[in-house]
């Protein structure tokens, strides 16, 4: 199966993430329809702005721009860009969306989320996307990226027979500027987000909206990071997974390179949002301790944050 | 050496701790003086009102409350119910105090606290306050206690010559209506206190101003606050004390009984003062990552409330 030569590509939540590939992909000439809320009128009006770091700044405009993906119809590819804590309203939104073959790409984070989807649309295709990248939404329309060359996309199909369809969308987010591969594995690809996002989005939380520098600027906090990192590693290795101990340091220094980047997850909370707290702290939790593994630290991160969630949506 | 047969008794540091012992002393007909600050006007003119569950309210009226310690003068105890945070202060507050062999009470958490006044103050006896109540300040001159029978102090003497003076203090908090005893270990003492403060001070400060309720209402919560009680207890049993295993869990069922309490030092945050981060878990993490024992429920508190702290004071 292939997809189209010239494919509809439509973005259900275009945030940060999903605004900042999205708008990459139609600058790079392709056909990408936008589901937009809050920052409807100003996309539609004045398009998408993207400033990623050591780049000339990326212009999208005009934008096919809307409200309702049915207004969109059916399209060849669907990128997610929703908070998975969204997730249960994906069936009413992508109908409209979905034709026979119309492949699902989740832009999302956390373990057994894009597993899940394929489960529920299982005539569809499901690609993760599984993106390093540092995106946040500075203003309407206006979305930066702090990690060089564009960031990077993996993609990873649930299903080994899609993979062909991974390499066509791979070629797209080169195409786009972006920098890509297939992940051999899901599960490890994925566990290696989580290597970061569970740090990196996690404790700025608990310190009630700090950023990846106030983490890697003070010693307490850096030492608690490496170890929510090993446990991360632990659990995933013992999986089945094979991520090197050399990965742990190299993403502190990658991410010493950011300064003092606040997720859009931090940014999201801090503003009343909730939490992904099952997916991306969970789940690994759960996983880890069911295969033995001993995650003392993730366990307290976690209790605090699922703890202020409940609170927050109380 | 004896105390006075009617010794004059200084309180520094009259917020809910302070003012609820020194009030009751003060009540059982003891000559008690209350250094004050945002209080002064209320107590003076008003006394104070103490309600302790499962008694009558204790009314003291008129107070001898004091804004300078130089208008206090000499005494032969002094009670501290300062926060360690404002222990540099203590120089300048306590020299119009001492005289020969005044005995200095801190009726603080953490530790170390007692042995650092000891060192401090080299002529004086310093007799630790190690204080299991339950107090808050619910207005101006206005404390009430949670836990039942007036709670608990126990008085633990810093040299083990003074222990014939705890015995006396002893007394005088017995006489008062507070539950007391002379404990037979300074450091054993402390380390079951910290049992409590660690993850019911901690976790309601990391959860943004939670309570002990919030903590025993969720399972992931207990489960992290009984890990953390099982570190500090295999820590302080390595460092020669001895407490059972037991304790956990009673600790527990107690603070069950509690309900929905917010201790001083959450109250104390919320308004914006700083957490004695050092004292209570950083001093505990260090002397047990020292004796060799893995603490990292203890690591991940403590690196978030320092954060906290931190962020809170820059």
């Amino acid at each position: 199966m292939e997809l189209s030569k010239h494919p509809k590509i439509a973005v259900v939540g275009s945030g940060a993430l999903g605004g900042y590939v999205g708008a990459r992909l139609a600058h790079s000439g392709l056909d990408v329809s936008f589901l937009l809320r809050s920052d409807y009128a100003a996309v539609a009006e004045r398009g998408w702005l993207i400033r990623s770091i050591g780049e000339s700044d990326i212009v999208v405009d005009p934008v096919q721009a809307f409200k309702k993906t049915s207004e969109i119809g059916r399209v060849d590819c669907v990128l997610i860009g929703l908070k998975t804590t969204q997730n249960d309203k994906l069936d009413a939104l992508l109908r409209p969306l979905l034709g026979p073959g119309t492949v699902i790409v989740p832009l999302q984070n956390g373990l057994g989320v894009a597993e899940a989807l394929a489960r529920r649309f299982p005539r569809h295709p499901v690609i993760a996307g599984i993106c390093h990248v540092a995106a946040n939404r500075v203003a309407p329309g206006v979305i930066t990226n702090q990690v060089p060359r564009g960031g990077r996309v993996r993609l990873a199909p649930v299903a080994e027979e899609d993979s062909g369809m991974a390499s066509q969308l791979c070629a797209w987010m080169r195409a786009a500027g972006l920098q890509s591969d297939v992940a051999p594995d899901l599960a490890e690809a994925v566990w290696r987000k989580l290597m970061w996002n569970v740090p990196f989005n996690g404790l700025p939380v608990a310190l009630n909206g700090a950023s990846t520098g106030d983490v890697l600027n003070d010693d307490a906090l850096t030492s608690v990071a490496k170890a929510l990192m090993e446990e991360l590693r632990a659990a995933a290795n013992t999986l089945g997974a094979n991520i090197p101990e050399e990965f742990t340091e190299q993403m502190i220094e990658t991410t010493r390179h950011l300064g003092a980047y606040q997720a859009s997850t931090v940014v999201d909370f801090i503003e009343g949002r909730s939490l992904e707290v099952e997916s991306i702290w969970g789940e690994p939790l759960r996983q880890g301790q069911s295969a033995g593994v001993a995650m003392p630290h993730l366990a307290t991160l976690y209790a605090i944050l699922r703890g202020l969630n409940r609170r927050r949506s109380e």
